[in-house]
């Protein structure tokens, strides 16, 4: 399966060349992480995508100074939203009328399910789930970068708070869940790149009940 | 690009015929998953595959009773871990040791690091970043299933202490996070199949900082 071999030549790049991506390239990448499935079709995320140098600079010092945030090209910031909200929650079922044309009783009567449930719930435990569903979209997209030949670092080293404080998103009901900076790999200065890839074994992973 | 081909081809089943999916396209999506990448590599999650029809029929009453839950052909449970514990950090560091054939300073100060911090956390807390690692692999599942041509259900509607119970995962120090049914879509009693996708615009998910 050619998914496979895209899954094998990707690694977690350590040392970026600063290359720019084409921006038809960023394009399908992006489009690969809006088409992820999320719980009840919320996608209750947004992604920051940051080519301004200033900025990278700002966010490295709190990212253990990891020099692929200000090597890379396009530095992706996968945000949760802080917490769901009627109004949110509304948004996403009127678009599903709009884009289908018509209003469903099951659906309406699932999108007041989710209306009593949801919005009162422990604000981080909604943030942790919508975090799940941006890690979702996060893999969709370390996936079609390596269908596009572009390298990937996925990237949780960094102090979220600082990360908000810098992308002003906290004031926008988001907190940076995890980060993935995009290029191309600087081969000689990366420790990682010629080292073997390492997972567990089927067996130690998987348990069939048969 | 065929992976977004892929993606638009894929939908959340909702009704599935009972048709066996084939062992080597089960093979080749449990090994996408084995292939996700992790925090510090440390794949901290396992994934239960259910054949057994009558695992299946328990299940499915803690699960809504949704019907993909007995009529798919393996359901794939994602168990994240309850907590980090020394051992399982070590085990990984071990590995990658084994596989990669020395041991590297930098790479052991990191394995203490490790050591030194996410035992100590608290389970709730590191149970939660584990399942997120399990969502990137579940992320990429869905994919390979998509690329198979195999149907799939991404689905969170369950009771995970029962089904903990029903599979004993606690006594193994793992909890369910997400559950993939696998199989072939039931065309004529799924709500879902014929209706549109429907996505928020690029515009309201994307924001570039130039």
């Amino acid at each position: 399966m050619e998914l496979l071999d895209k899954l094998n030549w990707r690694y977690a790049a350590k040392a970026m060349n600063g290359e720019k991506v084409a921006e038809d390239k960023i394009e399908r990448i992006l489009e690969a992480a809006r088409l992820a499935p999320t719980s009840s079709g919320l996608q209750p995320f947004e992604i920051i995508v940051i080519k301004n140098q200033a900025i990278k600079e700002k966010i490295r010092p709190v990212a253990w100074n990891q020099s692929v945030i200000t090597d890379c090209s396009h530095l992706l910031v996968f945000a949760a939203w802080d917490t769901y909200t009627e109004g949110r929650i509304n948004y996403m079922f009127d678009l599903t009328n709009d884009i289908r044309g018509f209003k469903n009783e099951g659906w309406e009567n699932y999108r007041k399910m989710l209306l009593s449930t949801y919005p009162q719930k422990d604000a981080e435990e909604n943030f942790n789930h919508a975090a799940k569903q941006a890690y979702i979209a996060f893999s969709q997209a370390i996936i079609a970068a390596a269908f596009e030949g572009v390298d990937s670092t996925p990237l949780e080293g960094f102090d979220p708070a600082a990360v908000d404080e810098i992308l002003g998103l906290r004031e926008k009901g988001l907190r940076s869940a995890v980060m993935l900076p995009l290029g191309y790999r600087k081969q000689d200065e990366d420790w990682l790149v010629n080292l073997e890839k390492v997972r567990k074994p089927m067996g130690d992973l998987v348990t069939v009940i048969e």
